[in-house]
């Protein structure tokens, strides 16, 4: 099933960057990663890990470390760049200076551009130029970096406009320990990898109160219907939300102790301030900058998201997350199916 | 919201039974609970507690127990059947004998009778005769009993074919911690509660083999929609499975600590033999059971079922846990909405 070797670069030397230079390496390929730390770099070069972000992990011998991007970017066809949403922008700006030849650039962040509201792969498209950009790619679904550096076995989907450019990134990718699956629409597996880290905050904080599992399963049944009546008004397919990308990293990334996001929604149910928290977590919590984003979507297409509301005056709003938390359960309404059938509806919900 | 008081008798005193009855009295009705076992209910009427299933819990003083099924079932119009499944058609036999006048059931029990391959309600109106039996009404959703005796805040579906009795069951149980929604889709509801406990079976048996949180969420994804496809095919509406009796129970059931059939699974990944487990559990393990009518479902409908197939083998096969869960993982498919596309078709699967 795998295909012929190739020579990568993955641009971003975190968890998940890191990790997924180790499936490209274990699959034979020649890998550049490159990171904006120069230390970091000599680490992964000299002792062939990678401590801050997978501690205790020895990385392949394939992986090479590059401190110029430009210099990771010379004849190369294929990137993944695998940075926080906010720094996406700024990382193509810098290909664009150098690069003459047109990439595949597979992307395996989890946003949306707040105000723009765009999703990732949108925002490539639009700050590519058309002669440097041949595909994108979006790679996405319940894989938390620790565990694919421990070669767990982990499923992830691809997803393209040009499915064929989705499937030649399969054969990059796969092997026994690391699945990859094709789904043709890219909107539903953009939407449900971005917006379940807004669940999984909330999820954080119901934990963090003491609500129990009862509770939290309850949540997160809302919160991907929730997903999918915005997704589905976008233009995205309601089955993706059924499917890896969409309750499968919606269940991993809530009920996972990996999860930064969890993590962080459940200190805010212990009661510390946000800055508190994004202080202490050390890397990004992306759902934080996705749930102004999703407010703005709701607004946009006239979608009543509770959760995301809820979550909304909580971080932005100064809001009690009891209180928030304590209204979301008690709304009233009696009929589930309701509320589910909205979710294939095109009508305005509610 | 809430309805006039009654006096209900709730039909066994284990965990899901007693919290349930914690629950009527709650809401002020006079609450009959009857078990088989005098000691237990000695205990229940002199001390309020029910240590076996329910420890540290103080009962409200609105729960009486009864030892006789007669007495507890006098001058009554619904009662709550909250036994096993495979106790059920013996309990209805006995009511059958005394019982004058037509009753409406609620049963909370999560299986499918193997070998007739009824479904619980199905058991019902074919074991009581039509004079006697007014309404059948399933209630089901993501509720550990150990955290609704704590109050915690908990959310159920209650479906019936005849949708004013589920309304109001509704109206006797709904309380500001005990969210109770109506869904007219009977099969669907008592399908996803009776299956979830085989992908709960099977979430413990990888979480017992070390697997890991990303393969446990792509087995629980793959799960939902094999039983989505299975329950479609026998009359489910699909979107009953994204709802609280689907996704929501399967998710606190592969997920939590209280939960039986998850850890029945989990030894069974530690390398303890099927006695053994059973033996140690002291409680019904209902996803046994329950994956030997749904092989024989698989194929009376012709479904695929690769996860029933897998826990059928290690249940009744002596098939290798590792075997089955790696050759699970493995399966060549590449397209992921060939597999959740199946689901809304009425075709036969792959």
């Amino acid at each position: 099933m795998e295909g012929r070797i190739e020579k990568i670069t993955v641009v971003g030397a975190g968890s998940w960057g890191t990790a997924l230079a180790m499936v490209l390496a274990d699959n034979g390929h020649e890998v550049r990663l490159w990171g904006h730390n120069p230390k970091q770099i000599d680490d992964i070069n000299e002792y062939h890990t990678n401590e801050k972000y997978l501690p205790g992990i020895s990385l392949p011998k394939g992986i090479i470390g590059f401190k110029s991007l430009e210099d990771a970017l010379t004849n190369i066809e294929t990137i993944v760049i695998a940075v926080p949403t906010k720094a996406i922008r700024e990382v193509l700006g810098k290909i664009k200076e150098f690069q003459k030849e047109p990439l595949t650039i597979v992307h395996v962040s989890k946003g949306i551009e707040p105000d723009t509201l765009l999703r990732i792969s949108e925002m490539i498209e639009e700050e590519m130029p058309d002669n440097l950009l041949r595909n994108v790619v979006v790679l996405s679904g319940p894989s938390h970096a620790e565990e694919v550096s421990r070669r767990n076995i982990t499923t992830v989907t691809v997803s393209s406009k040009n499915i064929e450019a989705a499937e030649r990134i399969q054969d990059l990718f796969i092997n026994s320990y690391f699945r990859v699956y094709t789904n043709n629409d890219v909107i539903g597996v953009e939407i449900g990898g971005a917006l379940k880290n807004i669940i999984a905050l909330a999820a954080g904080i119901t934990d963090g109160l003491g609500y129990g599992d009862n509770a939290k399963a309850a949540l997160m049944t809302r919160g991907l219907a929730e997903i999918a009546r915005l997704g589905t008004k976008m233009g995205a397919s309601p089955l993706t939300f059924s499917g890896l990308t969409g309750i499968g990293d919606l269940i991993v990334t809530c009920t996972s102790v990996h999860s930064r996001n969890w993590r962080a929604g459940n200190m805010l149910g212990k009661g510390y301030r946000l800055q508190e928290v994004l202080d202490s977590m050390g890397m990004v919590v992306e759902g934080v900058r996705t749930t102004k984003a999703a407010h703005q979507l709701a607004e946009r297409y006239q979608v009543k998201m509770p959760i995301t509301q809820a979550l909304y005056n909580v971080l932005f709003k100064d809001a009690n997350p009891k209180d928030e938390v304590d209204s979301l359960m008690s709304r009233v309404k009696t009929h589930e199916m309701e509320d589910l059938a909205n979710v294939l509806s095109t009508d305005s919900i509610e």
